[in-house]
């Protein structure tokens, strides 16, 4: 089906009769397809729909509509397929190209002053650079979707789909469901140490449209907010359209540096922080930080929004529980996703709040968009329930440690000892840095022209002191092609 | 599956051991399961992991495993299962009650001042009231999901859940999949009179969604915007949460009065209309309003969002093509949902802009949630394009009309020719005024009491100025059920 023409069929057009009119009915019909295929509202090849179905819908006798389509026939403005019906016809000149038609060009050039939100204005700009949307060596965030156990999963979904049940359908609860949530508390609380309930829990998109409820719920205009720099811009962006002031904190080796934070800003009202694998560096933050960033959270009143996006994905021996788990004085908002343990247009996600922010939170949840979709929620209620998914989770780890050490020993062969590697210890992806005078985001342009995928560090940085160096995410790029694609990413590097 | 008490299985629960530790390893995993269960992180039922699966993940071998599991057994805190495997016991005390735990408890009390944002704080009030996410006489919103083609609509699911291909697992285009687009473009210029291109498109959960991308892209906070009075509550939420100023302007029978609103704020941002059908009283605007309000929005440089919710469901002859297609200047952001065509759990609607908005729009919404979910795109264009949906659409129509007629007919016959019904000839609600004495909220409680859903008038008012009346629902109520829940009305409102 994909790529191939095939036009939506059977849709009645707006056409208004009326036999008071001084045309006949007749005329009526005729002018207005005719008008509308000039127009090109409707399109050659479009299917029109039978006369019966138009007589009815126009609540009008068939003749006059017979008439017309033979009128249009006769003229050319329709042809007819044999078995198949009436169609627009496919052999009018398109007289404005493929793209917008004429009265859309004469709108955009009468549209006087058109004024935007400020903040949108000061978004970064959409256009999306070469190195996104992509897969392979070394596309980032994307998951082993090869490897994804397809048929335990589509058969599921085929299930669920034949469910004739009301919550299946209908408008329901915002939090999402209850048995979504139990699954997810449980699954939280033992593989997580999350301290929660599935009442303290909200489906959502995923971390995303997590963060983006927070800041609703949480912050005001003005309100200032530590982010860790270099850090995950999709956040910044985020907290920009919120209207919050954004205060970059340093990372190192432990994570975010708290005393830093206190030291550049100690009334911030809340902090954004990935300590299970900071992103983008992969640091995973020492138990004294953490402790750390809670005490001046609970002394300062502040919210911290923990983003534990892929701390499935450890390499060591040492799982590492949540911050949240830490937290005696429910300051922390507990996010995360199912995009990196399953597949990112899934948009499933979670987030888990102190018990007395749940109300407001779903207040903010309900007028951004009312509650979320069904039926993958049943879906991985059952995909969980049944260990489908901490097998698929186990056999990923697997999956990805296996990419991950190909890739250390390839970019060792290439780069040799030097090369600082950088968060190779969990996740999907790892950073190698650049000597200063190789700019990143040229060397990824040029790369993305050869269809080698980088992403530049120097963009994750919010202030000008900005490193570079290369995010590689090795989720999506097999074992085989890792090597070739380091080695072109060496001599890339060399042309450089 | 349902309701059944199941619980997740094989999650590795976050031990960390260390052989390096005074204690030794048998005696690490015996005191981390002890203390996860006594603080609740595990729970009676909950299956543990096997010893090979532990050991493997912890790195160690299987023998203090099995010897910490032993004791664990012997001790009554797991109990074994023949043939299903390990769990933690049942028959521990829930000390508790089914609840939040001691340690919430405790973090409640000790957590200081906690700051949320002032628009989150002066959103009105989640706690749900009782007559929404029900279903029957005469529940809101709902649609009749029991006539939904649902085996042809299974079918598509399941193929398309089949389907290994990279775009239906990665990040891809924010505004949605083109195939999706390109058939949503081709149904709204032919049936709905929507000027567009499928590069116009964004593809989002619902018209809420579509409301809340629109006003962070368009509007300031302070930005006044028009609302129709009385109008529909979400979307003064989701534009108080944007920070803007609401205008609310009286509607009549042609729909919002364009005058006063320009009396009451000429210099409005933007003005939020539902032409096709006014929610909730039903008009619809008339053609010399639809020009005075793009004059008026021309002239001042404001935007109107054109939110046509559910006019796929007219019950006159004349179709009303969308205000979008009358507009010469770009001025009209158009919102659209399968919500009522198709049901609302499904969460997917569409917004059409002005050519030169879509960069920034897009910029916004990936800010918000990055992209939509795949799965239920692919299956709605097929769906579309095999000509499925106009089929549902027309009978659905045809199931609607009879029972408004039915609902207008028990109405008629229970309360005589006086009552005012309004807003009849289209959609899936109509609206029954009530005399000033009845108390619309107080009857819809006792109402609710009684299994009867009845949506107060009162409620869709912004001014004080509010009259009384019943929104009633048809969507979801059946033609045999109407009589006799029109006769409960009836016996409730002498009861007032």
């Amino acid at each position: 089906m994909r790529g191939m023409k095939k036009v939506a069929t059977g849709f009645v057009p707006v056409i208004a009769v009326s036999r008071k009119a001084p045309k006949p009915l007749q005329r009526q019909i005729y002018d207005a397809y005719r008008t509308a295929i000039i127009r090109r509202s409707l399109r050659g090849g479009q299917q029109i729909p039978s006369t019966r179905s138009l007589a009815s819908e126009l609540g009008i006798s068939r003749i006059p509509v017979l008439n017309a389509y033979a009128q249009l026939l006769a003229e050319g403005y329709f042809e007819s397929r044999a078995g198949a019906g009436t169609f627009v016809s496919t052999a009018l000149p398109d007289r404005h190209g493929s793209g917008a038609s004429e009265l859309q060009q004469s709108r955009e050039m009468s549209s006087g002053p058109r004024l935007i939100s400020r903040r949108a204005a000061a978004l970064r700009s959409y256009a999306p650079q070469p190195w996104i949307y992509t897969r392979g060596a070394f596309s980032l965030g994307q998951v082993a979707f090869d490897h994804f156990p397809l048929r335990v999963w589509s058969n599921l979904v085929a299930r669920h789909s034949r469910i004739i049940h009301p919550s299946a359908f209908l408008y329901s609860d915002p939090r999402g469901t209850r048995d979504f949530r139990e699954t997810i508390a449980t699954y939280l609380r033992t593989a997580r140490g999350v301290n929660c309930e599935a009442d303290q829990i909200i489906v959502v998109s995923g971390s995303q449209q997590a963060i983006d409820i927070s800041a609703r719920a949480l912050l005001d205009p003005g309100s200032q907010v530590w982010l860790e720099e270099p850090g995950y811009r999709l956040t910044s962006d985020v907290l920009s359209l919120a209207g919050c002031q954004l205060i970059p904190v340093p990372v190192d080796d432990e994570g975010l540096n708290v005393a830093e934070g206190i030291r550049l800003c100690d009334s911030a009202r809340a902090a954004y922080v990935t300590p299970s694998h900071q992103l983008p560096l992969g640091a995973t933050m020492s138990a004294s930080r953490r402790l750390q960033l809670l005490d001046w959270a609970q002394l300062s009143g502040a919210w911290i929004i923990e983003d534990d996006y892929d701390s499935e994905y450890r390499y060591g021996n040492m799982p590492i529980a949540s911050l949240q788990g830490l937290d005696h004085n429910s300051r922390v908002i507990y996010i995360g996703t199912f995009s990196k343990t399953l597949f990112p247009s899934l948009r499933l996600g979670y987030m888990v709040l102190p018990p007395d922010l749940v109300e407001r939170f779903l207040t903010v949840r309900r007028a951004m968009d009312i509650y979320p979709p069904y039926l993958h929620q049943a879906v991985l209620t059952d995909f969980i329930r049944q260990g489908h998914f901490s097998r698929h989770v186990r056999r990923a780890r697997r999956i990805y440690m296996e990419r991950r050490s190909k890739l250390v020993d390839a970019l060792r062969k290439q780069f040799g000892p030097e090369l600082p590697i950088l968060g190779a210890e969990a996740g999907m992806h790892l950073v190698v840095m650049l000597p200063k005078e190789c700019r990143d985001v040229e060397l990824a342009k040029k790369a993305a022209a050869e269809k080698l995928w980088l992403w530049p560090l120097s963009l994750s940085y919010l202030s000008k002191n900005v490193r570079q160096g290369l995010i590689l995410g090795f989720g999506s790029v097999t074992d085989a092609e890792i090597p070739s694609a380091v080695r072109r990413l060496k001599a890339l590097i060399e042309t450089m």
